[in-house]
C-alpha cells in the first residue's frame, strides 16, 4: 500500500498524530492518545488501535495487557491534518486504565471535577496483582 | 470561585490543553484544538468555548468572526488530567473554518483519505469576501 496518506499527516516536531477514540454508534469519546508514523501504519493494518505512549517511549497495542482492544471501525482526519479520530468497538466495554469505560469520567459542576462515570472492573483484576 | 478546578489541569510545557468539542446529542466530533488557562476559564465563566490560537498566539473566541460560537452544555476531564472534551451546541451547524460541519471531514478509504462531508456554506461568505 502506498504511504501517501500518511505523508500527508503534519506530524508534531517529535513525530507524533494526536488520535481520539469515539465509541461506535454512541459517538461516545473513550480516549486520547498520540500515535507516531509506525503506530498509525498498524493500526490501518492490523484493524486495532496502536498508541505510541509517550511515557514508555514505545508503542502501545492498546489491550495487551488488559485485553481491551479497541476494534477500528472508520478512520477520519482534519482540516489541519493534525490529528485523527477513530470510531472504534471497545472490547471488554472498558477503555481506561482505572476500569472505566472512558477516560473522560469526571465532569465539571459548580466549580469542581466530579466523578460521574462508575469503575466497572478493578484494575488489580484487569492488570493482574 | 476557586481556582482550584484548574490547578488539577495538567497544562503541557507551553501552558496548555488539548480540547475536542463533541456535538451535544449526535456525539459528532466537531473540532480539537487547544486552550491555555485563560481559554478554559473564561469557557467556562461565559459558557462559550474559548480556545488559544497557537498559530496567532491569543485568544480564539471561537465564532467572533464566523458567528459559529459553541455553545458549551457540558465539560469532561480525563484520567490524566491533561485533555478536555466540551458537549456543545455548535452554532450554524458548521464548526470548520472550511464551511463543513466538522472539521474531520477525510475518511480513511482504501488507502486514502477521502473528503466525505459537503461544504455547507462558502468560506468566503462565512468570512467575508
Amino acid at each position: 500500500m502506498s504511504e501517501q496518506w500518511l505523508d500527508e499527516i503534519k506530524w508534531t516536531d517529535d513525530g507524533l498524530v494526536p488520535a481520539i477514540a469515539q465509541e461506535s454508534g454512541t459517538g461516545k469519546i473513550l480516549m486520547f492518545a498520540w500515535m507516531n508514523r509506525e503506530a498509525l501504519a498498524e493500526t490501518a493494518a492490523s484493524g486495532f488501535a496502536v498508541y505510541w505512549s509517550r511515557s514508555r517511549q514505545k508503542l502501545w497495542r492498546k489491550g495487551e495487557a488488559s485485553g481491551h482492544q479497541q476494534q477500528v471501525k472508520a478512520m477520519y482526519l482534519d482540516c489541519d491534518a493534525d490529528v485523527i479520530v477513530m470510531e472504534i468497538e471497545q472490547q471488554g466495554g472498558i477503555a481506561c486504565h482505572t476500569g472505566r469505560k472512558s477516560c473522560f469520567y469526571r465532569q465539571f459542576v459548580e466549580g469542581e471535577w466530579r466523578v460521574v462515570e462508575p469503575v466497572i472492573k478493578d484494575p488489580a483484576d484487569i492488570y493482574g496483582a
